[in-house]
């Protein structure tokens, strides 16, 4: 039986969308190619309502974490890290052989802007990451407000942020955060398969990268940039049968509308946290739950992989808390994509009957 | 209409394989993703009779020129270079920031094992790159000769493979060459969608890859090959559409045989390639044509562009000569994938009639 995907990540892809990816190939050096791309690129612009640069990789989110630490650090990075995903940014700084400190919140709690600017007082930073929707604990950052913090203190602090799991569900508007670096993957609130990444930057990022050293290649900011300015294409062959999706479903996504989304992804979050409370408790603090993940205490103590085993014969998946700290502590009920309140509704259900509740 | 793409890829995927992507979701946590990986990675060590490691990556082939740069060029490399692909090894090494020296062959000829000693006699090299197949020239290099050579003389030297447009088509069986990395995408021979990289890599390249500093993380070989022997998944989510459709691919071509493949690419090579000695002559020296992508000479003066616009409405496309330098001079038949000598044929009869030959 097919298992619907309440997992944070990858979600349900409706047939419609699997299906725009059978379109006969055609080359990615040629006009038709670059109509494709262009008409992607002009529906995310639009999406987005950014003057920023966009480019679409042919990658899972976390060649972003490369790009950040190769093409945007150039000598010291502070990373924000709040869960496992955050603190893959930040090993990945460090990792690429570039010097990070870490601003490391207690998970289930979010970073808030006072946060930010008091460590960035305390060393010479020229780059902060954060997390927008930190897919471990379902922690919102309040991205706006630290935006306008750094902005406002460190104009010259590259401010970049990791949207993967929920860029195109939550409301998030790069030129109002003035994020210089936001990104996500195709499989979260975009709900296509996973495959592609998007990429939303600013100039002064561009400004940024052409100083950096040792940008290597498919990490260069610079070699996606300046190909684009000349041909309008990607230097690396794309993944042209998901291109066609994403062409397909960002003509869906602006049907929707940015805030409609928003709005539907907030119906299903509020309905899940009520449910939460309910029965258990939530794991974030209040005033920060995501809208794209619930992570929520089992303080029922109940056996989330028998859930789950359970939850596969009615055909609905949904996921364990994250990494030894979170695991059967904590479980996750990923509503991004094209889910809707009403299916939500019927998978609160099955739990319910299957744990008595 | 739907054009034929005898390009140097992305070659044409047969509808069934592009259907094979269109499968529910699953998540890349889940034991039937590990399922679906084993029978993906099952299936290719069979194919190219393997023992060394393997692992499918969600990029373009590109990637694995920054994972040779990062994760196995320790101090110094030299890349062989015959054509705009193997420079472009040459030139990511030289963009992460490591020591590389360049064996410069002239474009169509190849380089040949003498070649590649004498200049790893001169130098403190602990890596050498090769290409293949050099898919702007259409030469096919001497891998196996180039092997044999390196390993007896410098049996610590890494020796690194392009083979993006030639494994899965030519006959490269990565022990018998004894290369330590060899990789390629899924749009050339593999006749797949473009969207996932293919490496081979021995447990030398691992050992040296351990040693090296700074690796990053989606650069990272060691990042792969510990995530997969722990949980036999890859670290950052896989495009599990195409991972599908790879996966039903690999039974037709374990079908058809490594041998039945080269076979088949060889006689759609002949074909081509007696035809080109007919009206034009071949650019790359003689006893090295690739087999998969045959560059021609454009002794005759017609122009390419204007013949792609008559193939195209006959529903082909061919390729002109790649970049700058070889652009109108010679034109490439790409007759890579599932294409087959009859159709190749075809495609020779619309050229001869549209140029009246």
């Amino acid at each position: 039986m097919h298992k619907r995907l309440f997992i944070p990540g990858p979600t349900e892809t409706p047939p419609e969308i699997l299906q725009a990816q059978t379109k006969w190939l055609i080359g990615h050096r040629s006009a038709e190619y670059t109509a494709l791309y262009d008409s992607v690129l002009t529906q995310l612009r639009k999406f987005f309502e950014t003057k920023q640069h966009l480019t679409v990789l042919t990658s899972s989110g976390t060649l972003w974490m490369d790009i950040t630490a190769r093409s945007i650090v150039k000598k010291k990075a502070l990373a924000v890290t709040c869960g496992a995903f955050s603190n893959r940014m930040f090993s990945t700084i460090k990792d690429a052989g570039k010097d990070v400190d870490q601003l490391d919140i207690e998970w289930g709690k979010a970073a808030k802007p006072e946060d930010v600017l008091e460590a960035l007082s305390k060393g010479d930073y020229d780059t902060v990451t954060v997390v927008a929707n930190e897919t471990s604990t379902g922690v919102r950052t309040p991205v706006y407000e630290i935006g306008e913090a750094i902005k406002k203190e460190y104009p010259d602090v590259m401010y970049v942020i990791d949207a993967v799991s929920s860029l195109g569900g939550d409301l998030l508007y790069p030129d109002k955060i003035k994020s210089d670096v936001i990104f996500t993957s195709t499989q979260k609130a975009f709900a296509l398969p996973p495959g592609l990444s998007i990429g939303i930057f600013s100039e002064d990022a561009v400004t940024r990268a052409r100083s950096v050293d040792a940008r290597g290649h498919y990490t260069d900011l610079i070699a996606y940039h300046d190909y684009y300015l000349k041909k309008k294409q990607n230097p690396a062959t794309p993944n042209v049968s998901l291109m066609f999706a994403l062409d397909y479903q960002l003509g869906r996504m602006l049907e929707e509308t940015h805030v409609g989304r928003y709005e539907r992804h907030l119906a299903m979050a509020d309905l899940t946290r009520k449910w939460a409370k309910k029965h258990f408790e939530m794991f974030p603090e209040p005033g920060y739950e995501s809208v794209t993940v619930s992570t929520i205490n089992n303080t029922l103590g109940r056996s989330i992989g028998d859930l789950n085993k359970e939850l596969a014969k009615r055909g609905y998946q949904i996921s364990n808390g994250y990494g030894t700290k979170l695991k059967e502590i904590t479980f996750r009920i990923g509503h991004m994509g094209e889910w809707n309140p009403t299916e939500v509704q019927s998978l609160l259900w099955h739990i319910e009957d299957i744990w008595g509740l």
